[in-house]
């Protein structure tokens, strides 16, 4: 797979998102991250990515300085309807072709319409246009096809739609399949794993030479509040099932989840294995737990039942928390997070019930508990345990990220039988 | 403010952000839209966005393209202790200078490591190099300063640290008011609105001239799934408050409020302002309002209690539905989210009570309500409304982020006695 006189993983691509309102801040490009991690396993490696105006001029000069440069060329947006959308305009004068009509890419777009009762307007017309000699991609979540181009090189420039669901669509159908058999090729091998109470630098510190620059299997980390992701990558599958198995070996103690995409996923994935059941009482993250969990489809068959129990009389009214309890321990306090997940049990006859009170600030906190403070109650039949965490403060989404994938964690873990590897567990 | 022999309104700014992560897609880049919303104001437009690697030579070329188009270039990343951190070098490198140790920088750092019970690594002492004759920027949320320079031209490079928190606590502290007070700022006023109930195509069609490029005030807009986001922007504060005002006049029966960077934190103060409580009961959103609205700070004063009731069990458990009627009604419908919404009004007892009840895909569905159905119900005492939509299928997290949009522009108009603007709500 990996024949050819150029190395295969010296292939690099090149992204470029057009559009006014990623220039005014209007929204983060999603596409770029996408197809980055998209492209690696295919052999591609992203060198630079570039976000620029509806300007005809600009767009061509960005291609023409890209397709120099790299192997491929990925652009998205700019396929729309109406005349800001110059992506066809500016790949046509690139590769020195004009713009050629398919009939069949206007029936596509006729057809779209027809389905939800309107008519395509003539401006929709434009859409049905792609430059002489590219190959058409069909869209199957909207109606602007896009196309994939060869240059005189044999340069690669692809142009995909916008909306993010467009292009994952167009992506998966149509495009990665026709890079795969691109010639030169050479897909990656790829293995992911979600790490939980371990800093980002202890990790760098225990990878080592694993790390480095230029390494093979490729190891690569992002940090999340107290989540690690990192996945090891690799041309020769041989290599990456033993470092992937020193991997494991290496960071058994830490490793939560491998293969899934988020600990939610994970978290789904082992409850339903396991036919176990899990109920919510949240204070300091006010739903986001039970939010991140529904977001998975079969979640239904895991969450029996979340509670927001955000102020005092909620805790008292919803788990039946007794008011001098809350008085005398303090709302965010051990005994207050026991009582929170026993009640949450007792309500929904879940296998496990999870709570968390905290001070997420800004400011907050009380002499028992400074702004920060999360205390986790962790509930199933016959033991309780509690958890109490200090997070970094200063940004009050940070502090709920923090705590939100500290309880995914503890459930993970309790789940599959290694709540003892949890430092400062105390049972209740 | 607004002299000079050039015209402000043409200043253009660029924007890198440097870091292998960002070409991985292990995260999106965040800074960007920031800056860019926060660039508008004082008078710089973005005119491209680049992310780069690690790379020195890449990050140098870069910087010189970007400066010699461009008044202003802003890098974030690559400010941090390692070899990977080329930041200081190649702007030291492209400005022709070299780099100079700050003593007091060197202080900083060991202040903040000490405040921790820390001690910094010799390799930290490299943040305290900036390039000869740039401006340090102080960092109050982390260990690595930023720096402003001038280039021979005058135009304007500066670095700023890539985690968001630190960047933007530097750019509110240091850099912003620095660039305010640089020749030639002129600071455009601005005025922001959110618009519910309004497709995007429609608000286009009403704006009419008020659009197009180059319109003074400037108009932009961006669509979420369901809400609108528009703002002027002018350097001439009459016409912009005339422009204003016919905006409020033209759109009134869709503006659901001003001045607020999202739908919740304009709810919250609604509701606190006329003391209103809410309660909450979420099936297909699973707690994802609950959420949104305890991430403003005053939340608690507001929402009273959040029920996640995605089982059906739990429906009934908690909020004391019939299981009858769910059997006969279908769980997502007018009177199932009736009920809900008078279950938690009745355990809550907040002046107003939302549920939610639908189908979010994929799949999922029944012969009463196709995927893509949700249900809301709305009660406050003696009075209880129903409205469904069918919102567009094919993505989950779409569907949810439309009922949540709508679920707040209920309460929202709720609260301000505009309900009967809003179609199809039905009483129960």
């Amino acid at each position: 797979m990996s024949g050819g006189a150029e190395s295969p993983a010296e292939r690099t691509a090149a992204l470029v998102a057009s559009g006014d309102e990623l220039l005014r801040g209007a929204h983060p490009d999603l596409n770029g991250p996408f197809l980055a991690r998209e492209l690696e396993p295919l052999g591609f490696r992203v060198a630079e990515v570039r976000l620029v105006g509806d300007e005809p001029a600009q767009l061509e000069r960005t291609l023409r300085e890209l397709l120099e440069a790299h192997a491929l060329v990925i652009l998205s947006g700019g396929l729309g309807p109406t005349l800001d959308d110059c992506t066809r305009d500016a790949a046509a004068s690139v590769l020195g072709v004009e713009l050629e009509y398919h009939p069949s890419a206007w029936d596509a777009i006729v057809e779209r319409f027809r389905r939800r009762g309107l008519e395509p307007s003539e401006s929709n017309r434009r859409q049905a246009y792609v430059p002489r000699g590219s190959e058409l991609l069909p869209n199957p979540r909207g109606t602007a096809p896009g196309f994939l181009a060869r240059d005189g090189r044999g340069r690669l420039l692809a142009a995909l739609p916008g909306p993010p669901r467009e292009l994952s669509g167009m992506w998966q159908n149509e495009l990665a399949p026709r890079l795969a058999r691109a010639p030169g090729a050479a897909p990656r091998g790829r293995r992911e794993f979600l790490l939980g109470s371990l800093a980002e630098s202890a990790f760098a510190d225990r990878c080592g030479e694993w790390m480095e620059r230029g390494a093979d299997p490729l190891l690569g980390v992002s940090a999340k509040e107290g989540l690690l992701s990192a996945h090891l990558s690799s041309l020769d599958p041989t290599r990456l099932e033993a470092r992937a198995a020193a991997f494991r070996e290496r960071f058994s103690r830490w490793i939560l989840a491998e293969g899934h995409a988020s600990l939610e996923a994970a978290l789904v994935q082992t409850l339903s294995e396991r036919r176990q059941t899990l109920a919510l009482a949240e204070s300091v993250t006010g739903g986001l737990l039970a939010a991140r969990l529904t977001d998975v489809p079969g979640a239904s068959a895991v969450l029996l039942e979340g509670s927001v129990v955000y102020s005092v009389a909620a805790k008292t009214r919803t788990l039946g928390l007794p008011a001098a309890l809350i008085e005398s321990a303090g709302v965010v306090s051990a005994p207050v997070a026991a009582a929170m997940a026993r009640g949450a049990l007792e309500r929904s006859g879940a296998t496990w019930a999870l709570s968390l009170t905290g001070y997420a600030g800004p400011g907050g906190g009380d002499a028992r508990a400074p702004e920060g403070c999360v205390c986790f109650g962790l509930a199933s039949r016959g033991l309780t345990f509690t958890l109490r965490r200090i997070f970094p403060v200063g940004d009050r989404d940070r502090v709920r990220q923090f705590a939100l994938h500290t309880g995914f964690e503890l459930v993970q873990r309790a789940a599959t039988g290694r709540l003892a590897e949890v430092d400062g567990l105390e049972p209740a």
